[in-house]
């Protein structure tokens, strides 16, 4: 079968054999917005010669900005749930195969709205096995960071941060940006952003303190972009209930490192999976699904 | 005499009687960074005709990027400290008149790093007589926020909010910006964001419920902007002790309405104060120094 992961910016094909291991795989920067509704060519292009008629997409392509748009299920929802509610793409032009889309995720949170997930729940999907059935806490960095907390099986709950977004406007846009030059990675500086998030005072206020540390030589025009990642990334972890002991890593974002370090920093254990979570949980639900006896 | 606060992009001067009463006043868009360093020529075409000897200016002006850098004055401080901190500008090009720049104040935080001002020190050396000597709580909106503590005529600490600014980026550059739809102004939805911020969890999540809420219908698009703006006040005020019964609203920002409400709808009572309060502050700080007296 082939797994697709289609988000907003990038795209990711792998194929995968009849037990679930991925054999080749390619990535793309023509997400969604790339791609410009030329789902069908883009698609076509991306898995090239691969020639296996089940095809399974997860990501921001199941959203109305994508190519079809797929209801949300509502927490709590494990592999039974979501793969309940795949649905067939009617895809005439692609009639020597079957594709199915995966649905997101909504969780209602203790602030009364909800939050959303596409794609995320794929990633999930794919690590259930490796998890307990006792509560864990899993973090999915990127442009949106998702907190999961996952029991018996299913999705729980989980918040989103714009943690990514943030820091790519503040660096571009703020006059925090202005005074910051680029330079090596400094762990020191992101370890002081990490360590700044977690004393008192709201982010509104702790954002001063790039400008501030800087204004006073505290810290070097080329580490305030680190200690900002540190304070954000420190930021979201706020919200982890301090219960969180160990924390399950998921994703492929290039925030990965980052998360690690600051997780580590905050005293939790951390427990990496593998990058290929996403193929993974299209593997898992379509098997759920049934979709894998059909020949 | 005169009085000039001259901030980053605005430019506001003020001719006051022997008493200190405002005669007439200026304003206009020649910030600092409108001015291009033409500082002498802004200057004289603003005050235009009036003739008065003695110049006090407050502001951005005092800064790196003005006409003259002043070291910062640290708290606590009140009158005394930053009158005797005034310097006189050494101007050529002005030998007919007496021109003097207020310092900025500079706060140590409790997360260890400092906070600074320019400009809002004299603001608040304009109400200094208003305030009980007990500690009282004075809010300073504008694009970067501050609350400080005043007691006994002095300004004892104070800290900044990055709220104006994040505002904006937010509703020009991030994905929560595209959603919305201009629309008049909605106090319902103001409400709502004051209502969100004071629920649990980071503002880095909070952001989200402006995606969702408009996602799921809970908000129309033309009440996002409010809702935002409700929520990032909401989130500045957070940091105000909860023993901070009443509030001194301070300043001339556009915003001063949107905090008053917000300020309410958190339960605290609200003292506002003159939109002089800059200039009546070059007054008090001219005579505090000694410079009235001068003929």
């Amino acid at each position: 079968m082939i797994a697709v992961d289609w988000g907003t910016t990038s795209l990711r094909v792998f194929r995968l054999d009849e037990r679930g291991h991925v054999r080749e795989q390619r990535r793309s920067a023509r997400g969604i917005l790339a791609a410009e509704g030329r789902f069908v060519a883009v698609l076509r292009e991306e898995i090239g010669d691969w020639d296996d008629r089940l095809i399974v997409m997860a990501g921001m392509i199941g959203s109305r900005q994508g190519w079809f748009e797929m209801p949300y299920v509502d927490c709590p929802a494990g592999l039974d749930e979501i793969a309940s509610a795949l649905q067939r793409l009617p895809a005439d032009e692609f009639a020597d195969r079957e594709i199915w889309i995966v649905p997101g995720l909504r969780s209602r949170n203790d602030s009364g709205a909800y939050d959303v997930m596409r794609g995320e729940e794929t990633q999930i999907c794919g690590v259930l096995a490796e998890l307990a059935s006792q509560p864990q806490t899993v973090c999915l960095p990127g442009t949106h960071s998702k907190l999961a907390t996952v029991a018996n099986g299913r999705v729980e709950r989980f918040a989103t941060a714009m943690t990514g977004e943030l820091f790519e406007l503040l660096c571009s846009h703020s006059v925090l940006g202005r005074l910051m030059q680029p330079g090596e990675h400094d762990a020191d500086a992101f370890a002081q952003g990490v360590a700044h998030a977690a004393r008192a005072g709201d982010l509104l206020h702790h954002l001063f303190a790039v400008r501030t540390l800087g204004l006073f030589d505290a810290l070097q025009p080329t580490q305030l972009r680190p200690f900002l990642s540190g304070l954000l990334i420190g930021h979201e972890l706020n919200d982890l209930p301090t219960s969180a002991g160990s924390v399950h890593l998921v994703g492929a974002s290039t925030l990965l490192a980052a998360y690690k370090a600051a997780l580590a920093l905050r005293g939790h254990a951390v427990h990496e999976h593998s990058e290929l979570a996403s193929a993974h949980g299209c593997y898992a639900l379509a098997k759920q699904a049934g979709l894998l006896t059909q020949k």
